[in-house]
């Protein structure tokens, strides 16, 4: 409290200590109401979202049958709490960590096989390897596609995703998240007098407010759909990586099953 | 049903209709059993979440006095809720979404002021300040930094921010991710003969299984540190915005205030 503060209050007969004291609790209070206030906002939205999404979502959940890709499930799970509260833009962003990791592991369990390596050799075998953990995504689909582990129209789709999604998002680039958008929205504009009301031509995809409402939009309109796809690609490798090197076969072979 | 299999339960004078209806039955009930399981295990990562970590949490969504970086509360929120249920990689990706978008923000407000733009004149104000849409993150940290809106620490550690996080979780390349972690980790390895038990030296790396296990560490120890981070930067550039600009003292000549 500050000396003018402190005067004032004792002018006034206020015991300046008690108060601050009150002062003080007043606003612990309104603190905790407004702390209590957004705690149930965040109660409210998970409810109303699992209610509302969790049927759409729950196969995503079994994550069975698949082996060779079983680390991605933990990555899988954290999308789905994002797409039950409705959290878009998290949910795109970790799709796209999903789809650069799955590409590059393909790719190494492709060169290495199914077959479990001993602990002995791991230094030596992912040496190897080890290239494909730095690449690129333009590189990893381009690999994935020569190897015969994704077909002509996955290929083809990722590589329009990696431009939208991909780069899209993780540089914030409204014009490649939009690249469908027409250039222009009308926007409605109204001077005081209502009469000169007209429609204005406006350049969505360069003027930020604009920027954020649409890619805000789009991320509602594509996140799950865009992890649906990425979630059945994972399965599709999976079979093509089993079918290329025998797996069960091998297996046999190597008296485990 | 296939001829076989309803030729043997006709042997065994089991109606083979009736047969499949109960099966059908025993397999729906078993799915429902299991994405109840799963709903559960939403709802209880949820709690568990909040009661954990809402505290920590909470200074985050009074989102108060931001005004020109408004629009990120929507992704701030999000955050919180990936990080209120330990979702750390959509945490960080999305983190890395809310800095490259920050600093876009940043270069357009600092170019054309803090004064509101007249609808009329969006197309002509925001056409010279695209070019910042398209800028990558190393563009826009050096341009912020020439034009003092961060400074020298600030540019210093965002620039090994985007080397580790935003680079390192976008491409998902452990190298950069774990660059502050020594090349290699012992691991306990014992064949039949416990005897004969010893430490191996594996270049964690470059193993996928090694690299899966440090890189959610990662994540799950500096999720929050980051995240925090770059919400003070919000407030840190803005109040620089701000000072630079004038902008109560504009806001006074506009007669706004």
């Amino acid at each position: 409290m500050d000396d003018n503060t402190r005067r004032i209050y004792e002018k006034y007969g206020i015991n300046p200590k008690e108060r601050e004291k009150e002062n003080q609790e007043i606003l612990n209070k309104r603190m905790k109401e407004l702390s209590d206030l957004n705690r149930d906002r965040l109660v409210k939205e998970f409810n109303e979202g699992l209610d509302k999404n969790y049927d759409d979502l729950k196969e995503y959940l079994f994550f069975y049958n698949v082996t060779i890709f079983k680390e991605l499930e933990s990555n899988i799970f954290q999308n789905i709490q994002c797409l039950i509260v409705n959290a878009y833009s998290a949910s795109i962003t970790l799709t796209n960590l999903i789809l650069e990791r799955l590409l590059k592991l393909t790719l190494i369990q492709n060169e290495i096989g199914l077959d479990p390596v001993r602990i002995e050799d791991w230094n030596e075998t992912y040496k190897e390897t080890h290239r494909y953990s730095k690449m690129i995504l333009n590189e990893t689909i381009k690999l994935c596609h020569e190897r015969n582990l994704i077909n002509d129209e996955q290929e083809e789709y990722l590589t329009d995703m990696r431009n939208q999604f991909r780069n899209g998002f993780s540089h914030y680039d409204p014009t490649k998240i939009l690249i469908d958008h027409k250039e222009t929205a009308e926007v409605h504009f109204s001077n005081e007098n209502p009469e000169k009301a007209y429609d204005i031509e406006v350049n969505m995809k360069q003027i930020p407010v604009l920027q954020y409402y649409y890619v805000k939009q789009f991320a509602r309109e594509n996140a799950l759909q865009y992890f649906d796809y990425v979630f059945h690609l994972i399965r599709s490798i999976e079979k093509k990586l089993k079918y290329k090197h025998n797996y069960e076969g091998s297996k046999k072979t190597n008296g485990n099953n």
